[in-house]
This record gives structure tokens, C-alpha cells and sequence, in this order.
């Protein structure tokens, strides 16, 4: 198989890492010219779990011509309207797609772009680091769940295979839908809250008043996750996020880091804000979600990032 | 007449100062030890406007003992309950109170204390500040408006004529109460957004999503107002609410500089924390008021305030 992955960041660069090891043929896309010349000229270096370097062809989207066979979307939230418009040459009748992006509405914006019954989604544990232009750096075994989005395990049959191939540790699930509301339930009470407040995630937990915050989000996104996908387990959700607020206790999350500590632009819109809009087609309302997500673009416009 | 400032700081000092100068005696009421010894051995000492310093009696709240004919609230917000148990002793059948305190709530407070047909409300456009103990400094002219809370307008003549003898510029005014609104407003809409973002007024009102924010809080506080006064005009509290940002577009407003600049407990629970309450009882939604309260309470929670 032909496999493209679009925007070969750390996690793409693992995972073009990991298919090299097999047959089949992987083209890494990215758009940073630096990270292009350095894997261009010494190939990509991989440390952390292994210490090597692997050639890889790797070219900007609008340059990628041969129809794929596969293609795994890595790119930030906000750059996935342009890949998929830069990618579409390569996207023919039988390639399919898969979404790892984190947060919520990637499958809406890949409708667009990509005939329903080639889009995948996924939800993966795998992590990755990049330590500069070309240099990757891998720690620690993965995993990762993956979902036809028709349900149509077979059509995907043997995507899976090479992906195991690769040792992706994939399994086809037919709950990544709500795994993948889980973690923006995750990540949806506590980046934005904790960022806005300037608290890690134990304040903000061991608040009463934190606490409020986190339940009043919390009720907003399962609603809405009820109107899109079935198997949304409140309780066991709930449960996840309290384990996941334990776990990170001492730590700001990463919308913390991203706006607060290097002024940078958030993915609110991807989180709290596609809770909003996909609220507003259900008719359901969702002012925590609607409120929290004017708190960050104020931020982001006080500090010149809109 | 025996009139009783019930919280002498800046304010009552004014008001006590400037009764003194009438016929009617006056007593001040605080429970500050160093500002009461101040003034006991050295006068009120009265800067600004006027260089002068007159001796008026000070004492704590509980050892009044004189029946009041007039007594003026100017606590802080969260001390007037446990100003009124204190002062029960001295309010007879015929003792008028004055609420002159910011925010919202305080009238329902008052009612556990004191009988309806002796209640009044006001608000004030004087101003003051307190240098130290027992020395106050009055700048700049001021005016008053006073209501009785059933509408009683004779059964208070005295206390506005004494008042005026005083040259505090009171008229009697039957929309009190919707202009402790257009107050409660303009500081309900800017005080806890501003905080939470850590910004200028000129800041939130410069975005658009600030405005969002200003907007769904806004109509919370109209909603809820309607509900309790009469003579309410969205309309125009807008506009004020527009103007007074405008005029204050580079400060930070007071609820900033108690929490954020000075790590003080805040007056939200006058603010949008009683349009919460009163929300709930009148069966109106409040969720922004709801989640900008709590957002206060966690910060409050966090630097060890609560």
C-alpha cells in the first residue's frame, strides 16, 4: 500500500517510523521547511526507545501526486480544512482516511473532503516528542482504537493488519466515537477552566466552586455527545475524569501551556467550542461551553492571536 | 433627631461629618479598635474639601444602647448581617434604616432585622476616601437618592430634610431601587470578567468575544431585575452600561484590585452571585452568572480566602 501521512509532527513521525519497518511505501507531508531539509538531507532521526535514523520521502502536501492507498491526518486542529484541500489530488475513490487528531468536529470537517465511506477515526495512547527539525523522540508502548465511521470493520480489514504490522498495537472498536468524547470530555473541563483560572488541574478539582465549573461543563458535553453517538456511558465518563484529574494533579494542562506559558492560539474551537456548534444544530444549549469559550478568544484577542 | 452611622469607614466618616454639622446628634458605629482609639484621643480629622477636625462619639456596634430614630448602613456587604444583630438593641418601632451599600441582596438582609414600613434604600454619588485611622479626605460635590422601600415617601420627609440640612443633596426618588440595578449592572458585567481575565475594562469591551461575555451576563441581570423592580429599561442601563465603560476604558475595576492586585475576598455574592439567588427564586435561568460566580469562589478558594 501507498500511505501518506499529513503533517508528520512527533506523532507522525512515529508512525512513519513504525511503517517503514514494513512493505509497504510511507510518504511523510508537513508544510515546516526546516523539518523537510533536515529529513531530506539526514533522514529522520529517531531516539528515546531506539536510536536510529531512517530515510523517508518527505514532500509538502501540494506536491503529493499518487493516489493513496491510505492516508493517517496528524496535523493541528486548525490546519485540517488546508491539508484536506491540499491533499485532494491523492484522495481517490478507494483511499481510505483516518482522523488521530484529538478534540472533537474533525469528522465534520473531513465530510467535505472525503466520501463517508472512506473516513476512519481513531483514538490513540501512542506518544511522541520532537526534539528539534527531523528529530523524533519515542518513549513508551501504545495503543490504539480504530473505527470505521459507516461501521464497515471489513472494508478496513487490511489497513488494520499493516498498521499491526507496524506494531501500532491497533484494535477495531466500534466505540471510538465515544472514546473520542471522552477524552474531549477530558480535556474540555479542565484546559480551558484551569487555563482562564491559572490553576493546575488539583486546584481546580479541589475547589467546591472548581468543582461546579467542572460539572457544569461536564453536563453540556454529555449532553450533546448523547445526540451524536450511542454507548455514552455517563457515569463510567464521569469516573474517567476524576481518575484523569488525580493522575495530572500537579500539572497545568496543555491549553495552559499553550496560552498562558507561549501565547499561543488555543483549540478551544475543536473542544468547548465544536460542543457549542454541534449544541446549536441538536438544539441544545450549552452557556458553560458558550461562556468558557468567549473567555479564551478574549484571551487569545487581548493577546493578539485573532 | 439620634442618628447612627452603622459602619464608619470613608463614607460614614463623610455622612457623619457632614450631619455633625447640623443639630441632630450623631454617633459613629465601627468596630475598627485603632480607627475608634484615633478618634476618641484626636477628633475625626477631615481632609480635602475642608481642613478641619470635629469630635464626634465612636463606639463598636454593641455597646449602642440609645434607641436610634435614624440609623445609615455603610458596612461592607458581607459584615451587614452581623451589623444588624449587633445594632438590634438600639432599631425601636420608629428607627428608620438607611441601605446605602453597592450590590444587590442587601434589602432582603434588612428584612430579617428590621420591619418593612422602616426600610429604606439609597444610592450615592458622593465620594470619599480614608488616609489612615481617623482621618477621612472628601473630594469633589455629591448627590443622594433615597427610597422608602413600600413607597412611604411621607413617613421619611424628616430624615430628607435633615439630610439636606446636612448639605448632602438628597431627593426622594421612587426608582431607587432600578438605579441600585443600573449600578448592581455595570459593576455585575465588568468587575468579575475583568478579574477572571486579568484585563482592563477598555480591554473586555475591545473584543468581541468580551462583549459576548458582557452581553450573556447583561441579560441575566435584566431578566432577573424585571422580575423584582418595576421601571426597568434595558435600554438605557445599556447605554450606561456602554458609557461607564467608556469613561473607565483603562482601569481595572475595584473587584481586580481586591482580588487580583490585593488577594481580598471579593463582593460577588452582592453581584452576580444574588442574581443567582434570586434567580433560582423567581425560576429564571442564570448560567453565566452562575459560572462567573464560581469562577470568583475557586480563585477566592485558591489564594485561602474562603
Amino acid at each position: 500500500m501507498l500511505v501518506y501521512i499529513a503533517g508528520s509532527g512527533a506523532m507522525g513521525c512515529r508512525f512513519g517510523y513504525q511503517l517503514s519497518k514494513t512493505n509497504h511505501e510511507v510518504i511523510l507531508l508537513d508544510n515546516w521547511e526546516e523539518h523537510i531539509e533536515a529529513i531530506r538531507e539526514n533522514g529522520l532521526k529517531v531516539t528515546g526507545d531506539v536510536e536510529e535514523t531512517v530515510y523517508l520521502p518527505i514532500m509538502k502536501p501540494t506536491e503529493a501526486t499518487r493516489e493513496a492507498d491510505f492516508i493517517i491526518l496528524l496535523t493541528k486542529a486548525d490546519q485540517l480544512p488546508k491539508m484536506l484541500r491540499d491533499i485532494k489530488p491523492i484522495i481517490g475513490p478507494t483511499t481510505k482516511v483516518l482522523s488521530l487528531l484529538n478534540g472533537l468536529g474533525h469528522a465534520t470537517t473531513m465530510r467535505r473532503y472525503v466520501p463517508d465511506e472512506s473516513i476512519m477515526v481513531g483514538v490513540t495512547m501512542w506518544l511522541a516528542g520532537l526534539k528539534g527539525p527531523g528529530h523524533a523522540h519515542l518513549e513508551g508502548p501504545g495503543s490504539m482504537s480504530v473505527q470505521h465511521i459507516l461501521g464497515d470493520e471489513q472494508s478496513v480489514a487490511d489497513i488494520i493488519e499493516m498498521l499491526n504490522e507496524a506494531g501500532l498495537n491497533v484494535t477495531y472498536d466500534n466505540h471510538v466515537v465515544s472514546a473520542i468524547w471522552q477524552k474531549a470530555c477530558v480535556n474540555g473541563v479542565m484546559n480551558p477552566t484551569c487555563t482562564i483560572l491559572d490553576c493546575t488541574i488539583g486546584e481546580l478539582f479541589g475547589t467546591e466552586a472548581g468543582l461546579n465549573l467542572v460539572q457544569g461543563i461536564f453536563k453540556e458535553f454529555i449532553a450533546v455527545a448523547k445526540s451524536e453517538a450511542d454507548g455514552i456511558d455517563e457515569e463510567a465518563i464521569w469516573k474517567y475524569v476524576i481518575d484523569a484529574s488525580k493522575k495530572a494533579s500537579n500539572h497545568y494542562p496543555s491549553m495552559h501551556q499553550d496560552l498562558v506559558q507561549h501565547g499561543r492560539k488555543t483549540e478551544i474551537d475543536y473542544l468547548n467550542g465544536a460542543v457549542v456548534f454541534k449544541g446549536k444544530r441538536a438544539g441544545i444549549s450549552t452557556p458553560y461551553c458558550q461562556m468558557i469559550t468567549d473567555m479564551i478568544h478574549a484571551k487569545e484577542s487581548m493577546l493578539g492571536l485573532r
